[in-house]
């Protein structure tokens, strides 16, 4: 996530690497960063849900919907 | 939902099988995928509506629609 | 509402027939579907106005804007 | 408000005519459907506001931003 | 705001005349409608705003973002 | 903020004026009107931001997000 | 953010530099402005998270999705 002029070539620089998704209604998932498209439609892979931190449920590969998110970043 | 580029070919995968759509406002649908489009509007089949985990009804067919939706994961 | 590749082609099969519309605020109307559209504005005949499962009003056609809608499911 | 394919038609065949404008903060508009566009921006003439089916006031022609109206419904 | 086909007529009809405007958030302004455009963006001239019905402050020319307004009635 | 046709002309005669833009969340931030876009999104100069009418902090340059804007009116 | 004609000619201005990214839900991400779209999608690096002006947690590299920021300004 260095060395880009553009939002989205962040995150294609973080692809495959493990990120943290914070969702507007403050859950987090994090996981593998497998893609995403230009609405932030996000698709993590061996990811889990934590709330405040703590671990709440592991939920596999999960299909984020781009308007649920406030922000993604590495691990 | 593995080795795909973009979000929608990871829902692509999923079709034919059972997914659980998590809405905006915490009710959850775990149901066959049957179709989606760009807006994420989604149709499952053999569908049943879940609150905190536990069935609350079966809905058979339902139409969601896409604005609602937070995420999509395989059950 | 079976067999069909695009969400709207499972509302397309639904018209004529009585679906259960229901709204963000929690609101249900049940009617048949007379049409809609791919924002999925959606006009129901014969329609009526339930809370929590109990009629609340006839209210005979209705047009309702498709931003209020979650989601539409066969009677 | 029958015999028509596209939600619009519907809107089309109440112009004129005494309709119930519901919004989604609840308030109500009655008054005779004057016109509308694409975005459901309407226009009712005579027009009253009601709120849980008490007359609040008379507000004679009113221009209601589409975004905030939740159905249309003839009184 | 009479004999129009449009719901933008009908504000164009008001243009110069003093109009009331309600928001979303219930505060109203009261002033001459100056100018408008397809987002119902708004400017009024000589405004004051309101809160259920009393006189709060006078604020002369006002530019009221579109997307903020619930509907615009002649005074 | 006279004699124009358009909302934005509005806008474009208070550039290099003082102006207020009041947010959707009620807070203020009075400065100097340096630039717009279609969006709204606005970049004051020299601005502060207040809380009911009180200065709470100098923010110097600020750009603001156009969706978050309720109105702005010369101050 | 001097002498600029349009909104994101001041982003860009920002640059590289440090700026306060306040969030609709009053969160305060701060750090080097390393890109942002016309979405105001915003990239910052070297970034820290800060909750009523206070450090929360540090976070290194952050995409924050545009439509949930209020306003950015230089620190």
């Amino acid at each position: 996530m260095t060395e880009s002029d553009r939002p989205l070539d962040a995150l294609n620089a973080a692809r495959n690497k493990r990120v943290i998704v914070e969702l507007k209604n403050n859950r987090q998932y994090i996981g593998k960063l497998k893609s995403f498209d230009i609405h932030i439609n996000t698709v993590l892979d061996e990811a889990e849900e934590r709330e405040n931190g703590e671990l709440k449920r592991k939920v596999g590969t999960v299909f984020i919907r781009g308007d649920a998110i406030l922000l993604i970043s590495p691990e």
